[in-house]
């Protein structure tokens, strides 16, 4: 990387990163229609931070959302807007790079879920190591509503975690789960109430700081060694998929209609 | 086909095939002396309905029971009477190519239980996408007592839906679930009030009806691609030895002794 | 082996061995400084018995702590005493050893966690294939404060088990969990009284004792052979890393540290 490029990574417009003794964090703020929805210029900023993270002296990553939603999921007006199938191949080219990023990335990140987390903001939580969750966070994948199929290797990951009965119902079916269901069927691993949640977090996370990052850093390569290239190639399927989806015309009706229904997400 | 194949597998006779708007819903009604349960003949015409469902216009296909009982699982009486030998390989082969035909099925499958899911009963489940469940349903594997092995690729779904510890006291040692337990455990997507069940049920397969049956297929086909190869795997190890099992005088005698202590699964 | 071997591996100074009607009971009962810590004596000596097992009219085995404690885990005191580099590679390799007779045990393995299971003590259950608990049993690998990695395949199975939310805050930030709570992830198939633990559990062990061994076996084998592979193939990875680790300052200092906080495991 050469000076310019990387003091420009620090001049991050989408999210915000806070370097703190051991460990960085990532925060979504971004200048999407809906609250900390995703779109290449979103996934461009968190795999740089991403990219700082794992070559600093962090020993893990918090990631986490500003404001009272954690990810509303895929700019669905960047999908809606200019030649839908450009749109399309860039979205799935985006997250086909950023998921890749999570996975290959080195050292735990601890997930602190401040409220909703919609789409590809629930489909990634299994990509992160730990995942905590205020209790006003709630779950909810609008795949069959959106007619897209799912994405962040949730159509790996979420019947590893919870099995099929439960992650159907999540990625076909579309239900909604409130943070105790989460942390029920283990996509949560604990759940704090929200005014105090990130007195309860940071705590953990400073904690986890002072451990040995080499042992962190190795304990993680052995846990994921199991699943990395079945994410990797989870990941590929799914984006093929969701680029040929997204540019249907059944594909493009079905999430305008979405966006009419769910005015709340825009604020 | 020929036309007559064709009709004849209208004239179902140990099930109920309803066309709904959208989706198909097959009802298990058998003449076994235990209710529900599934031999040969009842494998077939699982399997043939199955195979219109796939080819119809329906998005996704329910599967419940009638009556109080969702299944009894394998017609045991069937296994007892004439040439041991050859009714175990008849039963064996049965199930092999139901149990195939389930996993090669592309469209969702939903299924109702209504009451007790006994044997292949319980065990079909997690090839089942979403499970729904009456609050006076039961679960249980008479395995041990019954000298058999694992039927309904169990030993694989099992463990990888609830875990070892839970899978082998289901499968090792036959113990009993209440129907928020299997919930608890992952078995089950949803638990409903008896008297209700089908009013909240209903509804949601219509939902689900009304998404895009390509987004919903291509979805399945996502998920179930990282277990298809080893269902089919597990399915053949499995009837091999059932087999082997159920033509053995040690399994002959216990499946006679289990006939005779749960004189209430035939009703 | 030779008269005078066979004759010695009855001779255990470390477990308690009990031969019981259908099934073998085995009860770890140590000389460590640490209630029912684990060393290549102890772990000689499981194998031994385990060995026995294998071969005798036992239909299971029950396996148990002696005391009020499951198991401390790994002699952490051996590992700071004599060379430390060979110290590691003797207990990796004991490991290496006693992990491979788990996995290879072709016999249901009943466990009955009596009190605390510490790190390896932990690690190992899901090895097992059923596992009760006392209400006073508690679980807890300590692997982040002793800057180590993850033992006894806990990095495949845990996540297999319960998720990975749940499994990365056991293995990377030491959440310790009550019985009720291995029990709601998966990881414990039930839960007693501890004042009448045994009286529920000896009498579910008998009852599978009654089975048809050569069934339970056949069923065993059917499950176990998804994963046996994979199971080898980690208990390899985490030795080679656990050797490696434990010989370094970084963990020999950790492991210092630990002994001086948790007094309470020295009694």
């Amino acid at each position: 990387l050469s000076v310019r490029q990387s003091e420009c990574a620090y001049k991050y417009k989408e999210i915000v990163v806070k370097k703190c003794s051991g460990y960085t964090q990532i925060w979504l703020f971004t200048n999407t229609p809906a609250r900390n929805a995703l779109n290449p210029q979103v996934f461009e900023e968190l795999k740089q931070a991403l990219y700082n993270a794992k070559f600093d002296d962090s020993g893990l990553v918090m990631l986490s959302g500003s404001g009272n939603i954690f990810s509303s999921g895929v700019d669905l007006p960047y999908l809606l807007t200019n030649d839908k199938r450009i749109s399309a191949r860039k979205m799935a080219e985006a997250i086909r790079e950023f998921i890749n990023a999570m996975v290959a990335f080195p050292k735990p990140i601890v997930a602190a879920v401040n409220g909703p987390a919609v789409g590809l903001g629930m489909a990634i939580l299994p990509l992160c190591d730990i995942v905590y969750a205020s209790d006003k966070a709630s779950f909810y994948a609008p795949y069959g509503r959106l007619a897209q199929t799912p994405e962040g290797c949730s159509s790996f990951t979420f019947p590893n975690v919870m099995g099929t009965a439960m992650a159907n119902e999540l990625l076909l079916a579309g239900r909604k789960l409130t943070a105790i269901e989460a942390y029920q069927i283990g996509l949560v691993s604990q759940v704090f109430w929200p005014t105090s949640m990130m007195q309860e977090v940071i705590p953990r996370v400073e904690n986890m700081a002072t451990y040995s990052a080499k042992a962190l850093e190795a304990s993680k390569l052995l846990i994921h060694s199991h699943r990395r290239a079945k994410l990797e190639y989870t990941n590929e399927s799914e984006c093929n998929m969701l680029q040929e989806r997204w540019s249907s015309p059944e594909c493009q009706k079905a999430m305008r209609a979405y966006l009419e229904d769910e005015q709340d997400l825009l604020f």
